[in-house]
């Protein structure tokens, strides 16, 4: 009679529902893409995410759907519904997570505040735009992005020649998103909670940093926020949670421009690297309330364990050996910081781990985190 | 190249170090008894753990042998030494957890304080001892005892008849341990991590309370304690700790007597139900403890991370069904109530998880964390 969650895919955000499953007695089960996966404690099934039948048996072992990363196509997000499985999020509102064009259309429709964009289907039409935007836009692919991949800052349209080509060769008459390049102060995170029964729960808006298009660190909660620009994170991220009907933990990227103003700029229905800090800094993680969430269970408490979070991110880790090699140094360094590790073999860039230091001072928070982050080999742990 | 923990025994404490293990990217890999145990998802072997050839198999496997209970034979222990493995705590060590007489012996040559006790092989000597004690003690089985089993408060030496039959008829010369009533105000717990180099961190000294001779709550820190109080409890558990050389944690459980003595109780040599409120409420859980210590690697801070923290045990559980079929009563009850369940069947005075609050105040985080254990159905969690 426990209660099973099947997440499709093994990756980290899998692993690290492992432990709230396991506090909680929630028997999860992965359906991974290999062996060796970084969830693969879980891992009750292997196979391909594309095969509607691998997929199909997965989903029959379980009470309900989730999942680890948002590339399930929607042919097979839609035939699990139809087959009477509970699938949270649905995939009516994943496509605004799997697809970028739709994405902008919908948040446009619903009044949320965007960057300019525009579809485009040629050069030419990319010529347009750019000349209305001081000649510099952001090119995007609409699917298939992720860590800052299928995302070109472009100021020339023959920059775009190789993904027209692209389009053109695949004969389905795709296009791509631009949009402005916006002058933003810093980038934020929103994440929310929403039950199928329609209870919703806010994490604190955060400071997230980006370094050659990937998560490096994130301060929880954003400093230096005002009341204004809390209320105005938290009511963007309710409506686009209550109007596109998402369950379980959606994370809003955010741009805070340079004139007080919040755009949106991603969406990501799942837990979020921006909302790792939340397994030390809240009362509950973003793992643990997407489990209840997707269960549709009440909801825990957001409230913060400490003044400051911070998360560093573990980018590449050692040259030789293992993440584990470092610990010797990397824990006698800094015994309160909590080291995460995915498991993965490192390489160059990869997300391999991530460490918390919690505090009364984000300096200090942040210090320690990137120290031992550093010492546990990441690439790019120094502060700018 | 990863970190291969092995724990020999299933049950929740094995458990409890998954998700710990899960953070630090360590290979966690269990011994359970049987099939379906509360550790079962790190289960690499099922099998008895007093067999030898099971017990070697499963060393082979991995870096470093811990354990879940006290109970495996100390030949057994002693085979995995002269073998080459790896044993943390050690025989030497583990056996004065394991003989209550043996600990007794050694804690009284090392001048810890302990109650007044006897080894005594029969009646009469058991007679002497009550007539030295105003005709009340209590008796105890050197071995086996654990959670009240083989602890007997007696008035008459009539009621050890039939223990001192079981010694007779076993033929091999043994003796039961009887030891003073002591008039104690209240029960704490002093538990203190160590490494085989030496590295010892200590938890803040807790109070637990007991009914029907199980833990029922832990209150922690130990509220009203005065620093000499503090001193001695931290001063007694390192002299234990380092004199026996005990290595992973070792729990210390004490009496406060009512003329402000602290005598030392009982021990054990592993994560033990007093410090499962450190999950939430220390930097470092006992857990994560546990798994750096037995590897040798430096360990962590063990601040609390509030003010006050609570842990409710779950006894019983409901009367049909499945604890998490209480879930969207008990958790819309205490949103900020972390619930812990072991996956085990309800069954009366089954311990089958846990509830942990924390708070600013020690009043409130106990009323919330006896509320969610009483609707997830425990007998005991109603206070005094």
């Amino acid at each position: 009679m426990s209660l099973r969650v099947g997440v499709i895919g093994g990756g980290q955000l899998a692993r690290m529902m492992v432990p709230a499953a396991v506090n909680l007695g929630i028997d999860l089960r992965v359906l991974a893409e290999a062996e060796g996966s970084p969830a693969q404690l879980a891992a009750t099934a292997v196979g391909d995410y594309r095969d509607l039948a691998t997929v199909l048996e997965f989903a029959k072992t379980v009470d309900v759907i989730t999942f680890d990363h948002e590339h399930v196509p929607e042919e097979i997000l839609r035939e699990l519904v139809s087959a009477g499985h509970s699938v949270h999020p649905g995939p009516d509102a994943l496509r605004f997570a799997q697809d970028k064009l739709a994405m902008r259309r919908r948040l446009s429709e619903l009044g949320v505040p965007v960057p300019d964009w525009a579809e485009v289907r040629s050069e030419d039409e990319l010529a347009a735009f750019l000349e209305d935007h001081d000649g510099h836009a952001v090119l995007k692919t609409a699917r298939g992005g992720y860590d800052g991949k299928g995302v070109r800052l472009i100021r020339d349209v023959g920059e775009s020649t190789d993904w027209f080509r692209i389009l053109d060769e695949d004969g389905r008459g795709g296009s791509l998103l631009v949009e402005e390049l916006v002058d933003f102060r810093r980038e934020l995170a929103q994440l929310v909670a929403r039950r199928p029964s329609g209870e919703t729960r806010l994490w604190p808006v955060v400071e997230t940093v980006q370094r050659h298009g990937v998560c490096s660190e994130v301060f929880a909660p954003a400093p230096g926020t005002t009341s204004r620009l809390v209320d105005l994170a938290a009511s963007i991220a309710v409506t686009i949670a209550e109007s596109l009907d998402v369950t379980g933990v959606l994370a809003v990227e955010l741009f805070e421009t340079t004139d007080d103003r919040l755009l949106v700029n991603e969406l990501a229905m799942r837990p979020h690297n921006s909302g790792h800090w939340s397994i030390e800094g809240s009362v509950t993680s973003q793992f643990e309330q997407h489990l209840r969430a997707v269960l549709d269970l009440p909801l825990g408490d957001t409230a913060t364990r400490a003044p400051w979070t911070v998360m560093v991110n573990v980018l590449g880790g050692p040259s030789a050996g293992d993440l584990t090699d470092a610990y010797p140094k990397a824990l006698a360094d800094q015994p309160n910081v909590k080291v995460h590790n995915y498991g993965k073999e490192p390489r160059p860039g990869r997300k391999i781990g991530h460490v918390t230091a919690t505090g009364d001072e984000l300096d200090e928070a942040a210090f320690e985190a990137r120290s031992v982050a550093a010492l546990l080999g990441s690439d790019i742990s120094i502060a700018p």
